[in-house]
């Protein structure tokens, strides 16, 4: 091999979706291996509308493993960013030395640079770890030549991130043993699968930074009495609940289960010791809105779930979506006239009678909402085919600073 | 006797004071009884700030039973009042029978007049129910001569009222007949017990009318699997706590139940479905400032508790009182220059460091907070001896309508 072309870095490029889980994970039972103390399941959003882009380069001319995050060089030696890149190393090698003679894994000795961007501004809060890990994990693999199972691996990254190795319907089974190797997660169904489910995220105005979500976990676990109760005895059945709701695309029993879950992990939160707040006046508004819109139909139309953050998921079948976006648009008025309103999968235009405006009665919130990304169930991690996709030039340098 | 003196009614005036629960009330197992599903534990207010003052009068003149309350004539076939005028009645009764010669109880086939009024405004958003119920029974049971247990009487007119029955601190023991004759309120302490102990109740603005206590506590137990547990495995255990606090007057110990219970109460109410709201953006301010008053300390110096709306009752030792409305009136500025702003005892001035403001480094909401009503643990229900104070004329009618 030339010298040439052995310095030349082997680039593969990656995107990753984020998920919203509908029932949730909330607290670790070991904070190292990041073993959660309930089993949790997600819907992937589709990448079309929210993904992280990942490129990993490795070379011999590397000095040292460096990463960029949204263009700006971070630090790499990160604890859960180093867990992964020795998770992936060691299951390399370990694949080397059993024989394997893939030309791939030669760039084991070799140096990472690794570039990721989100296709969505931070400020959206939306969990961006989640999808991050998940792309930064299946982009080493490709590069390191490391198959089967990375969920566990994503896991170490960030918990929900094991669930965004997979499309559709994807569970998170929390496992028994005390290494993490049944801690994994497992698509339910396929992304094809519920074709007519809709997802809405409403991204709120937050006046604050809420608390993280590690900390807060931990508080959570250390002081709460009813999120131990949760994990044991409500979730269990929750997820076999869930499960059979999402084979059987019972969009009513989907909902009400995805509404109570959101809604009992932020009373756990309440009764964490001192309280986490994440839903703020706006979240409280959307909740008052959606359960008014569906007394009002005398049918669960639409579910609302929220995360470590004051931004609204809600999901609803593909028919109620115009209808119900312009209600979000008439109690949340934009200061637009809502042509930026609404971003992603294009929303039909529809009426709204005046009798369910004077039923659902909210006092509107101008601003409360900044936009609405519209988009459904999508696929999990794909590879990047077309090189001029990378973010890092061959000289394994970020190609935009 | 004179057929005149015969027909003057027998009129009798007595004050009930309000309670705060410090480990919450909230679900039953018998709506009609009104048994509790778990024990509860309150502080009496000091009737000097708080109470219900009701006149009863009985005459043979009377052609039915009426009620009065805060001017306006009500229906008095109200189920929880008739459950009250008929206990009452059938314990008059039952003494008379028995042989007792008191000649109060030859009214007992006369027709009762009641006239109650609050000295706060209804507004206030303070239970006043329980004041009420508790004023009511205690008049009723001078008139007719009925003594001994009245907090089961009282019970069935407003659960939280059987704790409104005596001073100090006060458990109301939920017990497990299905007649609800164990169901009793107990004086733990006496309000002479904890002299040091200050109370101030925080007016809240509120946006609008939350659900009624009645209708939400039926939701929860129909729906809240948290509160099952909370009911089962935590409320037992901190009732123990709750005492031994109360009588060690160890504050800190008292404090950080009072706040963790309220706290899991208003869990419970968002595990609601669907779910409950009474803590608003103010009350979570008051939450937030609260923790960061303590934190700026080292120590807990200050608790508060919520009940079904959004006013924070706060609780905390004489020493600490000046600076923390100082605090309050930092962070919630009033409009007026503060001289309406606190009411009932009197709390002398106090500086307000800028280091204590900053660590605070919360965004003042202006006219978030109304008025602070300063008062401490009190008596229970008092005859008013002075005839000028009843409420009602020699006629049976009230003075002022």
């Amino acid at each position: 091999m030339a010298e040439d072309s052995m310095d030349k870095p082997f680039i593969v490029t990656c995107t990753a979706p984020v998920n919203i889980a509908v029932i949730k994970y909330w607290g670790k039972r070991n904070e190292d291996l990041i073993l959660p103390i309930n089993s949790s399941l997600s819907v992937t959003l589709h990448q079309d509308q929210l993904k992280t882009t990942t490129t990993v380069a490795t070379s011999r001319s590397f000095q040292e493993d460096r990463l960029w995050l949204n263009g700006k060089e971070e630090d790499i030696t990160h604890p859960r960013l180093q867990s992964c890149l020795r998770e992936i190393r060691r299951r390399a090698r370990k694949r080397h030395n059993d024989g394997d003679p893939d030309p791939d894994t030669t760039g084991l000795s070799q140096k990472v640079h690794i570039c990721s961007v989100n296709n969505f501004p931070t400020a959206a809060g939306l969990a961006s770890s989640a999808a991050g890990f998940a792309c930064l994990v299946y982009s080493l693999a490709q590069v390191f030549g490391v198959d089967g199972e990375l969920s566990a691996i994503a896991r170490q990254g960030s918990g929900s991130a094991c669930r965004s190795m997979y499309g559709g319907f994807v569970q998170w089974i929390m496992g028994n043993r005390d290494d993490g190797k049944d801690s994994l997660a497992h698509q339910v169904e396929p992304e094809t699968h519920w074709p007519q489910l809709r997802i809405l995220v409403l991204v709120a105005s937050a006046e604050r930074k809420p608390i993280g979500s590690t900390s807060g976990m931990q508080t959570s676990v250390q002081t709460s009495c009813l999120l131990k109760h949760r994990a044991e005895s409500v979730v269990p059945r929750r997820m076999v609940e869930m499960t059979e709701a999402v084979r059987r695309k019972d969009f009513p029993a989907f909902a009400e289960l995805t509404i109570k879950d959101s809604n009992q992990f932020h009373a756990t939160c309440l009764d964490t010791y001192p309280p986490i707040f994440y839903l703020n006046s706006v979240s409280q508004q959307v909740i008052h809105l959606v359960h008014r819109y569906n007394k009002h139909y005398g049918e669960t139309r639409v579910a609302y779930s929220f995360d470590a953050g004051p931004n609204a998921v809600i999901f609803t079948l593909q028919q109620h979506v115009p209808e119900f976006v312009r209600v979000v648009q008439h109690f949340f008025p934009p200061d637009t006239n809502g042509e930026d309103f609404i971003k992603g999968l294009p929303v039909k235009h529809a009426a709204l009678s005046e009798e369910l405006k004077q039923e659902i009665g909210l006092e509107p919130i101008p601003r409360g909402i900044n936009y609405i990304i519209s988009t459904k169930a999508g696929p999990g991690p794909r590879v990047v085919e077309d090189p001029s996709q990378h973010l890092l030039s061959p000289d394994g340098l970020p190609k935009k600073l």
